[in-house]
């Protein structure tokens, strides 16, 4: 199947920039995901800072973007080189194998031998050229035929995030790094991550997946077939004056599930997935244990400040503050704290119970508190 | 000394109600001091609540009330059967012994046999009966010429209170449980306070005084002549039209000072000073840790809520939440904690830490943050 050409050349990113992010409520909420903070502290988006990323290998004009309605306009102000024909519209959400799957299968048709990258629009990462190198070489094991995913070398027993359990590399020249998955795992409880952490075969599941876009269809298509059904017949009306009957007849049908359940796990259990140990630092900023972490370059004394305008006297404590209102935040000996102070919600946690954030956004979408969701 | 009409109807209640309370910042402040504030979550202010324990006791018409010019209308709003005629205003905040011994000098002018009794604005007593007994006792005791003191039996080695060390009985008919004191003692250490709640002899500083407005005014001279000669000037012009230019010229310049150490500490030193144990409940709510168990009835896991329009929704948390806006509070795991929410400023502290808020509230003078004190 290797084509002669760079494969790099026939490589397209996509960038699904669908949740909420519900555990960093009450700092992400519908009307502001996670994908539009500036967590790291870097100056831009997540968004912003994920497009800087691919940039420079797919090529400011091979970047998709899969994105409700209601964040046109926020995406696009983040992201002012996005081409119109790059800008993937969901009427509501449908979860990752929807999102994906229909970019995949509108550039299939756009471009039969082409490559595509997912790639989430809220993760973090700063080595640039670790990155590049791990993509790269998921391009080429793409390229052989594989489903490429980019493991994360873990560096301690993370719950938070799930992993991919490995053997033995891969004979693929361009891709000299590439090992074998042969199952995916969910986020295990702090033993099982710590054995994890010891064996040395697990690496952090990162979310990328680097796959020709034909073959990530049919992967699709052995799992959910209705599913892939659908989404062709969406994509063959996607360039032509059909598009919008198409979106309102289809869309709302389709199943939610993640392209991990549909994709990922599937051509694990059939050897057809490749992985890249990816050497690079990441970190999907899941909740605001993770933002203090980032933050406070490993020092757990450390108060990490995140917001232009806050206003912050602290004395004896530790944690983060985000501030998104003028006020003045006093902290007096509290330790590990974490205050998100919005102008109709404040949250007072700690770091430890960061993962039960979630918890409090379910418990107010039942109790007809939306109106902060 | 002894007059054979009852003492009490010579009884005339003072309530300087002066102090901020930098303790329970941000909720209370320069202009919505302590005292304004129902943080007994009786309904009433702590204001109001003082008045309605001394009018049965001295009669609504024998209750003046000593407070800064800028809280006339506030002060007025919470006691409308408080005569004109029992409003002193202060120009400038200029502490106890300024507030209570001009009260007794303008009091004395007019009634020469009156005996006073002052009593914070900002203190919580449930046991009105209990109260009335000790006021009755202490009335008794300034009847008999003592500087009578009412000391509140420890229930704990508190550090956030003065004390008053004990000796010996008095033999006065009408005030059976009248003691002598020999020293009051500043907020101890917690070892200190320790070994007086063993020792028996240590009572809490009620920060209650009775006496004859008199004996009082000789017992200040004694300490402050200068102090006293124009508070006397000062009471001469209270009742003509020299009023206004009389305050103008005289309370500018007078010492600052408690009353504690001018009147209480000198009249006990000379054995003057009677104390009549109080077996009421009492606290000064000096700060968020008393806040927090006034309301949690001693069950240190509960969470206290005070706030009209509250929202919170709190999971494994404990402390006190106080709010003054219309914002969701969400509190996950965090234990003992105080939070209190203003629409300017927002304080997320522990228990532990009640007493470091006035520190923060001076660094806040300091850094020019003024505008949220």
């Amino acid at each position: 199947m290797t084509e002669h050409s760079d494969p790099m050349d026939r490589f397209y990113s996509i960038i699904p920039a669908g949740g909420i992010g519900s555990r960093l409520w009450p700092l992400s909420r519908a009307d502001a995901p996670k994908f539009l903070h500036d967590l790291a502290g870097s100056g831009s988006t997540l968004l912003r800072g994920t497009w800087d990323r691919l940039a420079p290998l797919s090529g400011p004009d091979r970047i998709m973007v899969v994105t409700g309605r209601a964040h046109r306009a926020a995406v696009e102000g983040q992201l002012p080189d996005l081409a119109d024909h790059n800008v993937v519209l969901e009427s509501e959400p449908k979860d990752s194998t929807a999102a994906i799957g229909l970019a995949a299968a509108i550039l299939v048709r756009r471009e039969p031998n082409v490559i595509i990258g997912s790639f989430a629009a809220d993760h973090v990462i700063n080595d640039q050229y670790g990155f590049r190198r791990a993509v790269s070489q998921a391009v080429a094991a793409a390229d052989a035929g594989y489903i490429a995913a980019i493991g994360i070398t873990p560096t301690e027993p993370a719950i938070g995030f799930g992993y991919i359990r490995c053997h033995g590399s891969l004979a693929i020249d361009a891709a000299p790094d590439a090992i074998i998955a042969d199952e995916f795992v969910e986020k295990p409880d702090l033993e099982t991550a710590t054995e994890y952490l010891a064996d040395g075969n697990y690496l952090w599941n990162g979310g990328m997946f680097i796959s020709r876009a034909d073959v990530l269809l049919e992967q699709l298509g052995k799992a959910e077939p209705e599913l892939l059904a659908e989404i062709t017949e969406l994509a063959a009306a996607w360039d032509t004056p059909e598009r919008g009957a198409a979106v309102d007849r289809i869309w709302p049908g389709l199943k939610k599930i993640a392209i991990d359940y549909t994709v990922a796990e599937p051509a694990a259990a059939s050897g057809r997935l490749a992985v890249i140990p990816g050497r690079f630092d990441w970190d999907d900023v899941g909740d605001f244990a993770a933002i203090a972490k980032l933050h406070s370059g490993g020092r757990p004394s450390d108060l990490a400040i995140l917001g232009e305008n806050a206003r912050v006297l602290a004395d004896a404590s530790s944690g983060v503050v985000i501030s998104q209102t003028g006020r003045l935040i006093s902290l007096i000996g509290v330790t590990d704290i974490v205050v998100v102070d919005t102008p109709d919600a404040l949250l007072v946690t700690t770091s430890a119970n960061a993962q039960r954030v979630k918890a409090v956004v379910d418990a107010l979408k039942l109790s007809g508190s939306s109106d902060v969701l």
